[in-house]
């Protein structure tokens, strides 16, 4: 099938191209009786949304989300919830140049011979702005985690290119484009950023997630593990190429005296694990990082080939992210939300009725050591 | 639900504890009319068979599969191809020790929580046991993809804990039992794991695995892309913390200038994507990269609480693999098949009348550079 | 999960109340390059509007479709489809009576104690409303369908209450208000209807579909018959308490040697099977029949308890069809489209090489016979 | 998808042919700690074993099964339950004269179309024999609804060819070969039945299906209502053309003020709904009724095609079913269970929270008048 529904269970099936009538979702599969309001969404929204600084693409998408269905007097009703998303901004300027030639890094090759037509409009489905969706879906996967289980999920970018930033404080993320924890890093990032955009390059990015409060036991072994689940939703983000759970290659050359986090009863003393045990959740923060690809849309000009397979050079005009890692950290973070609420519910499912003797351990691990 | 089917049209169900009466699968969704004798599934089930070396589990399994259905004169039917491996080598001695203990980085504890149940003989469910029903599945998979379209799936062992390995050939891979590919750097992998076996520890691989051959337009975005399906399928083997796609986590410092791979008529003059672009099969090779953690059965001691949450010591004596990742090539070389031949069959069950007349340019990388 | 998807590969994925903002859904797994246009699902709702006759409710709905994806340039391009109809007359007259209590025969009773919170406005998700949607996703399987294999789907009402009709002809069945082939029976059928919404009563209907054109091969046994495909299709539809393939209930007092169709080069010789063997089509006419329960909204009062569960006499004042079963013919035979396009996709998908050397035999069934 | 997996949260994937070594089924998401030994599972074996009576095939299978995989010390661990029946009875006579023929009435020559392979031998994947792994997965489903929620399933003939059976008590139905609930019908029966056999003729049957003790609440509106899925279940069996819930196809001329079954707080007044409301379990019986096809494979000879197309005459010896109606109770009762243990999964997982203040209303039907 054409793979636009994700989840087993809390079920999201997106639709939408960047320069189409609209974007949006159905959400299926909700609790009901969730209390849920548009300015709920509207809120995770706007962290992603293009055009709030220099720094990412000048778009300027208000990302009005309106609720279609599913929402009786503010709670949800069990039935799907349905997400609308006007396009406003779709500039008017004349595609044809990249109608018809492929840029080096893009979907545009692979698309066409896939589907044998494609809209080519900004990308048409291929567009990080189909990402407003999972955001907006997420956020209402977020909420019921929250209310019902405690669990919080923040993240970060912890590197961009050849510049790492280390773990400041999760307060400062919201307080600067680029979402970093560290606000002495924040000038270099700006000229470092300033320069990219100059020269018409674009660079990749490493983030950091973490959600706390999960706990122990969610996951569906042997192959729908949560840790599985987790490197699938993040590897779905437009550009992510690698995805590491808790040490992930550090583990590499970590000996297993090392890497085995040990259990205390008042909680496991380490979290190599990065919250995730024979595919099933802890207790711990459940800490994931992913590597964020450059941009394949770029001023310098490349080479490439056209439909007829002639060489042309390509090189891309028009309001683009030089780092399309900053405004993914909202995405994998709902990614992250979507995937836990699907294992909440898979495991109540089958597991409702158990209950063990053995206290269930505190997770050790703070945010900051996760990220 | 109980994940313990992948795939999507070609379907696997798994079923099997390490020391239960067998382990098998049912196959479902076989393209009907393949040659399939169970001498095919048996070459691919003896690469990973334990015993073979004295640097992997000294357990003796003669891991003989018979075919219960699905096959008729020799050749398959489209009918569920059945699975069957008897368990032989379930070692009489004593559990009870573990049975009451939680194994530091092992599912011992988190299973326990989430199923109230556990088979604690040799780690029932969760044992690397289970792998081995991947690799018979995944030998039809590959003779399907190597027969249809030519494509042919390499793995090996690209690194072991500090020892990195620069690679050699493919035809040394099948040489060694360390999976490597570079004999050079066998009598240090000798020494090295002599050494750890000594000391009752284990260690941490980095696997390469790389697939050839494989047709431009696999893959179905914007969910179920072929990389996050191939990153679902890796991080769900046993001990996986991390995967990669083409340049991976080498992507977060590359700029778009770098990273984004050329056209031109003759090919692609690199491969940073790793075959995938836009979640979909670009005709490069696929190349996947992917970190196994070392072993949580080890002889050293650590710290761990027991059911009733008290503090104890855990050593786990008998017969480990110092290094899990070793004989995790064939499991992840049959999950990258199990995955390929899923998109193949959904591609054309979408896309089966589509044609371009854009030439399929040629993927320029070798296995080499893919490793 | 909440069962708002329909299919395996071709998905519809459905939203929306009766009085909330709009209703609409997702068709994701569509092939691309089928040209598609708003027009070509308008005709289809159409046929199923409210309001176009005194025998069916009198709500005004223009049931405007939107095309919001999926569709470049008047072609699907394999991307999800999203349709939206807006809700435009949704009476402003109060609804608390019904709020509070449960109509007998109606899904308010089990929905309240399943979910907790009902949207009771008009029926909210289990209003017949719904339907609209399944009628626009079924136009576009119903294109493919017929431009890519030349399938027609045709149903008629068979019977409405007491009133059998016998077959007439397809003609005749879009020139009446009862989707009826006979006009012989219109006047008799008038003044019954007629009659029953005087008395405020309901009745039910029998429904006979046929689906020409279908080529042998669709179904996936053991489960996934194309049979019981159907058979979940229409038992799915609001209303519906039983579904007949082929001889149906009458094949109970037939005898194998009057049941089994023959064969012959030049077709089969009878269609007691209703176009599927073995789960599996057959060439011939799949032919459909289902019964429709009268509607549960009626004028007379009936007893029934309250959400306090007290004892209370409920009566349905408003704007309802007194024959549901009449607009459920478009709609049914859209659930058979979405049957078929969905298994056309399954076949080819796992048997898209198969060919064998025995002709194809003609279905000898016509369009009538099947009535 | 080849569709051999049943079920959305309660998995049953079966496999194995008529004549091949084994047939059997993974049973995955069974929740863990139910009390379960093969001989839980034999008893409903036994129920539905061939050879039993001369009423029916007098293949001799004794139809051993065995556990093995998901059970530990006696108790279900929430891991896959593998279940294995091998075959043993497979008379070696000569099936050339039917390789080459299709039985008029049977999957023989649509599947051949399909697969363009067929393991012929006793019908192979499409034989009867098939249904015996949904009756040994329907047992455990049984047993955890019945120590879970106190669900009861009982099934009945209630008509064979011609003769009608009235209901006389559950209890009489396990001392007759036929599963008549009347005893003063079984000398009618034997005569029959003998005369059938005598003619080499086959003839259909009806049957009556009841599962009483279903709580209020289970199924998944819009597509994946209780009733659809029980109707997909039915109709997946082998033979079955027809399937009805409550009053079926009498509802198509009952009136409304009929139809609808009133509520009292002391129980629903009548059930014509069949325990399903909506698509939702209303807490009354579920009733279904079901019409059984005759079998195809009859010794009178009838015409027919072979592979190259030529007219043949096609008659089949050997070891028949005159009436495979019978035997189907034990399946369709299976086949109900598995419905309803996947959506009491699907509906807690959701729904698990949602609690109201409204009674649970008694259901007031007993299982004789819903037979």
């Amino acid at each position: 099938m054409s793979g636009n529904t994700f989840g087993t269970l809390f079920r999201v099936t997106s639709f939408g191209e960047s320069h189409g009538p609209a974007i949006g979702c159905v959400v299926d599969g909700c609790p009901p009786g969730l209390p849920l309001a548009a300015a709920d969404i509207q809120a995770a929204l706007d962290r992603r949304k293009p055009g709030t600084s220099r720094h990412v693409t000048q778009r300027r998408e208000p990302d009005t989300v309106e609720i279609l269905s599913g929402v009786f007097e503010e709670r949800t009703t069990g039935a799907p919830v349905a997400l609308l998303i006007r396009n406003r901004d779709q500039r008017s300027r004349d595609y044809n140049d990249i109608a018809d030639t492929f840029r080096p890094g893009h979907a545009d090759y692979t698309w066409w011979q896939k589907y044998g037509i494609r809209d080519y409009r900004g990308g048409g489905r291929a567009s990080a702005r189909e990402t407003a969706v999972r955001v907006a879906a997420g956020a209402i996967a977020r909420k019921w985690l929250a209310e019902r289980f405690g669990v919080g999920i923040r993240g970060c970018v912890a590197q961009i290119g050849e510049v790492a930033v280390p773990f400041g404080s999760w307060d400062e993320v919201g307080r600067n484009p680029f979402f970093v924890s560290n606000a002495a890093l924040l000038p270099r990032l700006e000229t470092y950023l300033d320069e990219l955009r100059r020269e018409g390059d674009s660079i990749g990015a490493r983030l950091s997630i973490v959600a706390s409060g999960v706990p122990v036991g969610w996951g569906e072994p042997v192959f729908d593990r949560l840790d599985a689940d987790i490197a699938c939703a993040m590897m779905g983000i437009n550009a992510v190429k690698g995805v590491e759970i808790g040490a992930g290659f550090a583990s590499v050359s970590q000996r297993g005296s090392v890497h085995g986090d040990e259990l205390t009863r008042e909680g496991f003393l380490s979290n190599n694990a990065g919250g995730v045990l024979g595919g099933v959740s802890s207790g711990q923060d459940i800490v994931v990082s992913l590597a964020v690809k450059p941009a394949a849309s770029i001023r310098i000009a490349r080479r490439s080939i056209n439909r007829a397979g002639d060489a042309v050079t390509v090189g891309t005009e028009g309001r683009h992210d030089p780092c399309v890692g900053i405004r993914a950290v909202p995405v994998a973070e709902a990614m992250l939300a979507l995937v836990l609420i699907d294992h909440a519910l898979r495991h109540r499912a089958q597991c409702g009725d158990v209950q063990t003797a053995t206290p269930k351990i505190a997770g050790s691990v703070d945010g900051r050591r996760g990220a």
